[in-house]
């Protein structure tokens, strides 16, 4: 029988778990009124269609909306530009925004007050830092996404840099950054920013993916935490694969496998990481 | 005949001149003054000779100075609390402190202020470095020096953290600290005082060293940033040497060599470059 190994820290994270059960007592107590997430309430498909038959219904964009509806704000939070349409639009708001990603406003704000340039690193299209930079904007504040090393040379001859991190990011890439920017600016300011729940889930993938045969990580192909983890995954060990369900899962790669390796990104349910252990344990038993 | 490549920044920098200039003429103007300084002015031996010949006088301790003398401060700068001493000798002072070292003064009085623990990235026992904590203990701030990456250990679970570094550090190191660190703290500020002596002289190094055929780094034996030099050229070209004089040279270390490489400390004289040079052409000619 192979042995699998699990994440201490995999799946739900604080800030998805709060905003799941707003988004279920919201539905719950609805009454007549339609409850609506602005966008995917986490980037997981599968637990989004499960909320869907609780009543929760994502909208691409505020047009949908019919006055006197319900929209809860998602983990990833929005701006506060986009707030205030959303309240224009005679709706009320659940804020599920996660506080870890309050966090990344308010040290954005601060950084930007005290006049520094932001250098915020993560990923040009998540919800998360779009939200960010309208708090950015909102500051009167200046600065960039850093995405990959290139968007640095937006950052050389910059002064004073202030650094911020989307809460999920990696942190090998943000060390990197920072101690680059450290090297050309005369004044850095650092607010770490990426969450615990994050490095938590990227620490285990260190620990456990060099010493296992093959690396399965759990999660939305949307999910940027989890592709992160993957990518992490993937080089410590070319044996990993990313799977969004037990579908995904083929008898093949577990051939002359002992040990596997088993993390799942922050949006990922619990009642998914059960499914692929039990297809696991089908597809390798003798 | 040999090519030399001398790099295009090597021998003494601006701090180092501006202290010997400040030096000759207090020698020159010294009427019956003894002329002091308090420990060899710079990093080499040779010049620190040249000048005794002038009148210039290292004292190790502050025992040995006669009232109404004059104590040259070097580049490497003092503590306060020093300072005072030096007063009360009944001496008066020239100080040649580098206007760079004054920076990593005033950099760590205003993270002190601020309420951040410094970390230092230097040596432990340079006299610049032992002048900055004195600036430390002076302003009631609290922090360590970080030589190696052991020293980091005194860092872990400090919330705000604020980096500065030795003048003359390695640039590699420096970026390294402030990365690792930025995963641990809350908050990191940082203001980057290595001198852009010390990273023009290193960024030569790692120009030229891999292009040439042998590699001479020309320095004071207890000169930081000579030493510093040499590590990065033999990290880079494994047929790298560090030398004191042209004396030092041999022979057979430049044989079915056809490029050269050259770069010096900031605190070498172009006289011992000079020499170098010319020694390196006697040993290559046919």
């Amino acid at each position: 029988m192979v042995e699998i190994v699990v994440a201490e820290h995999a799946g739900f994270c604080f800030g998805v778990k709060r905003a799941i059960n707003l988004a279920e007592e919201a539905a719950r107590e609805r009454k007549q009124k339609t409850i609506y997430s602005l966008g995917p309430l986490i980037h997981n498909p599968q637990e989004v269609n499960r909320l869907r038959q609780k009543g929760v219904n994502p909208v691409e964009s505020e047009d949908g909306l019919e006055s006197g509806g319900v929209v809860i704000i998602r983990s990833h939070g929005i701006s506060p530009k986009r707030e205030r349409e959303l309240l224009s639009k005679g709706v009320s708001i659940v804020d599920a925004t996660c506080p870890f990603v309050k966090a990344v406003h308010e040290a954005v704000i601060k950084l930007s007050q005290e006049g520094y340039f932001i250098v915020l690193v993560g990923e040009k299209n998540h919800p998360e830092v779009i939200g960010t930079l309208g708090y950015l904007e909102e500051a009167g504040g200046k600065g960039v996404v850093v995405e990959n090393r290139d968007d640095l040379k937006a950052v050389l001859h910059r002064d004073r840099v202030g650094i911020v991190a989307q809460t999920t990011q990696n942190e090998q890439f943000f060390k990197e950054v920072v101690g680059e920017v450290a090297l050309w600016a005369r004044e850095v300011k650092i607010i770490n920013t990426i969450c615990n729940a994050t490095s938590e889930r990227q620490e285990d993938v260190y620990k456990i993916a060099p010493e296992v045969d093959l690396m399965v990580v759990i999660g939305g192909r949307n999910s940027g935490n989890t592709k992160r983890l993957y990518e992490i995954a993937k080089s410590l060990n070319p044996r990993s694969y990313h799977v969004e369900t037990a579908e995904e899962l083929k008898a093949e790669w577990f051939e002359g496998v002992k040990r596997v390796g088993l993390t799942a990104g922050a949006s990922t349910p619990n009642w998914i990481i059960e499914q692929v252990i039990g297809r696991i344990r089908e597809l390798t038993k003798l």
